[in-house]
């Protein structure tokens, strides 16, 4: 179990920040909303190297902040891809041979504890392939395109799909190598080992992970994380 | 047009914002969630009546928050049955015969702007029933009882429902009536028509149009209320 690989797509553009660059770069409670990300890895004893994928401008930034926060794990920044997909490809890439289990984590997830993920790696750790989920709180309807509505769907069998997701190393390149070559893309990577036929497995996610996609959200993720540190100092331990 | 009625189902027991209770009394920048509720429609040219729908034990509150509001449409304040579905039944049941075409739209749901209103009450006219919905931005994945992913749904396809939802009265009567007396539980008015077999359709709605549920979306609500203002004042007119 020690030896996880970690892949941290960090490449977005943020447009819907109106920051004018990448969002995983604004502060967070003073410190880059990226750091946040990849500390919770350097933490974990399961984790041996770190990957972040970067647009190829936001390169130079990323190290500057790995530099600063003392990141011992990271192991390579890379230029990422067009897509996302191709990000997460060319991050698994970069890891050593050494690693045969992968997590990938958006880098625009800081709020994830390091005891969530380390009780998602251990229920996950007999499925070749995971991701964590929540139960989505709206009604959702399903249209055609001149927005009849098709059906109502069953609450209780969906879920709102977060990052982690884990891998054996084989079947995540396998099937990003075939979705490459066929032109698909899938809209996260367990959906690539589902257009294989690979079965994935759900496992609980959280209610507090973020992903920090608008102003709102960066708002909201400061909230969430003032309030975990009062209770951290109530409690007298840290969580 | 200008003879809609409006049921306000608003007999949810807040047990998840851990007041004690009913979320919908909670103050919202000095007044009852409720209270902004109502005026959307108080205020708007389109509506004649308005019902709200609560616990046995909140409607001398809700009195008092109609009394203090000058609140004039409000015909009726009934108590709410087992379900929010047998709520709605009730409201509906307490507007005058006059009304035949009915929009059902959340207490919990302060945010509607009269301009969006008025928007979806012009593009759903021809349709016997229409809610709204906006894009969904997780990914949803649908699951079996043990949590083996079974697919990723197609993003495209899928709305997150809110409501105003809108119905000619007679089909929704039809409609309730039925469920009730099959003991169908749907997840919202729109699927008790879509379940008779009755064609719904979809209209865009509106991202700020949140559900209060939880002590953060109180406080995200406050962010945009405040935000709307501030735009306003800015602009010089109301939105």
């Amino acid at each position: 179990m020690a030896n996880l690989g970690i892949v941290i797509p960090a490449a977005g553009q943020g447009k819907r920040m109106g920051a004018g660059y990448n969002k995983q770069f604004l502060s967070l409670l003073g410190q880059p909303i990226l750091a946040h990300t990849v500390r919770i890895f350097e933490e974990s004893d399961f984790v041996s190297e770190i990957v972040i994928v970067g647009a190829e401008g936001d390169i130079a930034v990323i190290e500057e902040i790995v530099t600063q926060q003392r990141f011992k794990k990271v192991v390579a920044i890379c230029i990422g891809g067009a897509s996302r997909q191709d990000s997460v490809r060319a991050g698994v890439r970069a890891l050593s041979s050494a690693i045969q289990r992968i997590v990938v984590h958006d880098g625009a997830r800081p709020l994830l504890t390091l005891e969530v993920f380390h009780r998602f790696i251990e229920e996950t750790k007999e499925y070749p392939a995971a991701v964590m989920g929540i139960p989505v709180k709206d009604t959702i309807k399903e249209i055609d395109s001149i927005g009849n509505i098709l059906a109502t769907l069953p609450r209780d069998s969906l879920r709102a799909v977060q990052t982690p997701q884990i891998f054996d190393r084989e079947k995540l390149e396998e099937a990003h190598n075939r979705a490459a070559s066929s032109g698909y893309c899938g809209t996260d990577d367990a959906s690539l080992l589902e257009w294989m036929g690979y079965p994935v497995q759900m496992a609980e996610g959280m209610q507090g992970n973020l992903k920090i996609t608008t102003p709102e959200d960066l708002l909201l993720a400061e909230m969430i994380l003032e309030n975990r540190q009062r209770a951290d100092s109530r409690d007298g331990s840290s969580v």
